[in-house]
């Protein structure tokens, strides 16, 4: 973070220079929003989509946005230009502010932050292994801050040898804390669950990629057993097949056909796409 | 704040210069815990107790706590010495720490604040409205940082012209965000939910409170219409009386005999009460 800046409520800072008062909501009491892109050799990718969702995000939840779009993503390339980091991810957080009483809403305070970062598609034939844990996220569907049991579960995780944990409720799957959850079953449909997840960007756009059979639809644990493929969605992670579910393989336990195609594809629109409007 | 302190890992700064790294995880992912206890009239009440609760909820959120306990009471009479409050309210939170990756947990950084707090019996007479709500809160046994929901339940609370909300999950009475709650049945049993809520401290003293019948037992949503009292403790609201749920009044809608009875044998306990071990 040596000569990186970030931006406090429309001001440059030094990014190791970010502070902000304990008063603050998020610190006091867990509130706040954010959204997450990336910048992929200089162009913000699917910038649309994460603005869309963190201005709906803030709207739920209450939070009023001083800054208009225009004024927003003027921050965002401005800030690209001075930290001059072509690949990278951007953080905007939104958060409930300088609460006189430690618990109403004030005035939020807007924090955007730049990072390197770039993606290595080697990690795609690695995969990953996770284990299924029965929770509910309150607020699905808002990129909220809370990772509360996310964090909590960390060393449970790791105590499995396994890399990440899928939430369930009710006998049905939803999403893990920081992905999207796909199965693809023996009929070659790619299936994501439609309720209690977060629409993430990633996750609309397979739904929308031509070719293919994405679509929503109710996948129980017992599900998982005859899935052919299944692999987890996110900004960061693009498409990452799941090769392993409590310690049995999905599969042939090898990224599929499917999530393979998928991923090429995806790949493809990341590399062609630079949505500022 | 003008003249007062805080103290940011061991280190006294200026109540208003309080602050910290936006790469701490309180405000990346809500991930926190915190204490809250009161002095009054110089003396910390239950000191004790809050200090037992705080190194239990950091050691179940994997917080490692750098200030033993001794330190820890140190600090906090020493705040109390410089800020010169004699009734206040003093709050402890210890944060997941600046991560690196923004998901792991770092060194916590441990925050204390102290402002001025003194409490009004007259309050006891008003009494408040609640409204139930479905909603469990997450690791409801620790005192983490998480008032998501509650936060975003408010303008809902007030277009209901309620003062609070009353979480239910399954049919059964939990808790309200920041109280305990129990009812006073037709048996004159004092009875507050056992299970999935935060043990909070004023209600373990009236669980050992001498000539009631207090005891942990299920409430169902459908016994809420016929409980003669009902009330909610916390550290700053002592014993609030509910007049209302949901429109209709508890009892003849009047503080009743029995919460009375507690609510003054509290205010006598708290008034002795100098636990400094």
């Amino acid at each position: 973070m040596n000569n990186l800046f970030s931006i406090i409520n429309g001001t440059f800072v030094r990014a190791d220079e970010a502070n902000i008062h304990i008063a603050d909501l998020s610190i006091q009491r867990g509130y706040g929003i954010f959204d997450f892109f990336r910048f992929i050799h200089n162009r913000p990718v699917f910038l649309d989509d994460h603005l869309n969702r963190f201005y709906h995000s803030a709207k739920v939840m209450h939070l009023p946005v001083e800054q208009d779009r225009a004024t927003l993503t003027n921050l965002i390339l401005e800030l690209q230009e001075k930290n001059k980091l072509p690949d990278s991810g951007i953080r905007i957080t939104l958060t409930g502010g300088y609460s006189p009483d430690g618990y109403q809403i004030a005035a939020p305070n807007l924090l955007i932050t730049q990072s390197p970062f770039s993606y290595n598609p080697a990690v795609f034939e690695k995969g990953i292994r996770i284990i299924t844990y029965e929770h509910q996220r309150q607020l699905p569907q808002v990129k909220t801050i809370d990772y509360l049991k996310a964090i909590y579960l960390q060393p449970h995780i790791k105590a499995h040898q396994a890399d990440d944990v899928l939430y369930h409720n009710q006998g049905l799957v939803t999403e893990c804390p920081r992905a999207n959850f796909f199965i693809v079953n023996n009929r070659e449909e790619v299936i994501t669950p439609g309720n209690h997840v977060l629409r993430g960007i990633t996750r609309e756009k397979l739904m929308g990629m031509e070719g293919f059979r994405v679509k929503e639809g109710n996948i129980q644990i017992s599900d998982l057993a005859n899935a052919r493929e299944a692999f987890i969605t996110s900004t960061t992670k693009n498409i990452l097949p799941v090769l392993e579910i409590n310690g049995k393989p999905v599969g042939n336990g090898q990224p599929g056909p499917v999530s393979t195609a998928l991923f090429r594809q995806l790949l493809a629109m990341k590399e062609s796409d630079s949505s500022i409007s």
